[in-house]
């Protein structure tokens, strides 16, 4: 366990640093890049060494951010770090980045309250976005806040919060959204940008969506995707958003085959606390998004999830 | 032609005046709704006789906001007052509103430059929303920000922003939304209850999904709705966004008929002024959006559109 810290801790520790490691979880989410590229620029600016090192590839629909390109996996860094980084997640989710840091002293900057608590010095508040964690630390430095650190940030803000839409909106982070529209970003740039889908994946929402149901009258509506299916979809981001805006819809599912007799689950509440039902299957989540995984073919997890819903609406 | 003022003549106008009619434009969306509410919430709590009366049916996804239930239409309209205010529009269009307020002195509040500048005081300023403005207002009169003041104007400028996401955000827009957050506004009650739809609505944008076409070398994507598909379609709201969001995509566009032999055009841009295609068919609107309607069956309609489209991208 390490040490707790608050913003002034956080930002005295940059402050000396003087050669850093900049990491996140893997599968990194516009969060997740957008934290590590700007306190990487704002570290470069200040004079310092600084790299951003993710064990992953990067979503392609974040390549706009300046210093997107420059971010390395943990083969191709060179040199020697006095501090490795981790934002917006904890030492268990960074995979290779942890060997290239061995013996590093880390500092840890997470908005999620589930963190392991294994960092040297831990600093954790309950923010939309670790973004806005790293908004108010580079504040406290003094930091001119110029446009390669606003835009990633505020892509960190908006993605987190589904666009300022997601109960953890506050209203610190609309302030620090408008700091950073005053440092030169353009909330369309950063929507058109992160939104932009192909037009493959639009074509799959549509398959998507024709096995659409509305069962438990009215208060579960799910999409259930087949292996075969499956073949022709790129990726299902954002395909649940699009059953769960419907009028009187609490539990919103959505059931993948991601191997032939393997189902993905992913659930959105607006009042069921989804990560039991998540729970009964060994998974888990949040109340109002849970998911877990089902060895057995469509119909068979389909049945039991929707059953498992029906029986939690009821208690 | 009336008299142009600014924040400080509107607010002493309004902290004047003892019983207000206050109205929007017909078709009434959340910034109207939001913007009217707000007002009539503060003159009430200001001792005021004080109503909202809108010519046209109202939109149901608004029903959430407190006041909604006492807005009027003309014809219910009780009492006499000393001042009319029209906000989010100018006097062409509030429709049997102005019978009723014949000879009354009007301030109008507005946040469009098209304005036909004919009430007696007019307050323009070139905003987001007109609830960013009415907002001011209240800040500037000192107002109490109670959450039945709050809640529609948070509303007025999510909506009108496309949840802040519109080229038209501003830090002011965000400062705002803070401040109303502080107020006591859930973000996600907000964008719950404004993006509620049926399942009907749903089943339909499947349908409308169905009709994409993708053209000009991906610079163009389409939806087309002819007659006989419109009649299983309730609204076609949002349905262009389904589109516009595709890599490459400048233009979206969406053709339905609104009769079997009238076709309805929107036009959706990130690049291309839109409005001068659809000047070409005596429509109009603004540069990134723009609409109108041709006189003739969907294949016809189709093609005449998608060819001034494309001779403008090549212009």
């Amino acid at each position: 366990m390490g040490k707790k810290i608050g913003l002034n801790e956080a930002a005295e520790c940059l402050r000396k640093a003087k050669s850093v490691i900049i990491t996140a979880h893997v599968s990194p989410d516009g969060d997740a890049i957008g934290s590590t590229l700007a306190l990487c620029a704002y570290m470069r600016a200040a004079g310092k060494k600084a790299d951003v090192v993710i064990d992953d590839k990067l979503p392609k629909n974040m390549a706009f951010l300046p210093g997107y390109d420059a971010i390395l996996r943990p083969a191709y860094y060179k040199g020697s770090a006095d501090l490795l980084v981790i934002i917006d997640t904890d030492t268990s989710r960074i995979e290779g980045v942890a060997e290239i840091a061995k013996g590093l002293p880390v500092l840890n900057i997470d908005h999620h309250i589930s963190n392991n608590e294994m960092a040297d010095y831990i600093f954790i508040e309950k923010r939309a976005a670790a973004c806005e964690m790293v908004y108010e630390i580079l504040t406290q430095l003094k930091a001119d806040i110029t446009l390669d650190i606003a835009l990633p940030l505020y892509t960190g803000l908006a993605t987190d919060t589904g666009f300022f839409k997601f109960s953890n909106t506050r209203s610190s982070t609309m302030r620090a959204a408008a700091a950073l529209i005053d440092a030169g970003v353009q909330p369309n740039v950063v929507s058109e940008a992160t939104e932009a889908k192909s037009e493959a994946i639009v074509r799959g929402q549509m398959a998507a969506l024709q096995t659409m149901e509305v069962i438990a009258g009215g208060r579960v509506a799910g999409l259930f995707l087949g292996w075969e299916l499956m073949q022709n979809i790129e990726s299902t981001d954002g395909f649940i958003d699009m059953v769960r805006v419907i009028e009187g819809v609490d539990v919103a599912v959505l059931i993948k085959c991601v191997d032939e007799n393997v189902c993905r689950v992913s659930m959105r509440s607006k009042g069921l606390d989804v990560s039991k039902v998540a729970g009964e299957f060994g998974g888990g989540g949040h109340i109002r998004a849970a998911g877990c995984t089902l060895k057995m073919a469509l119909p068979e997890a389909k049945k039991e999830i929707l059953e498992a819903i029906e029986r939690a609406l009821e208690a």
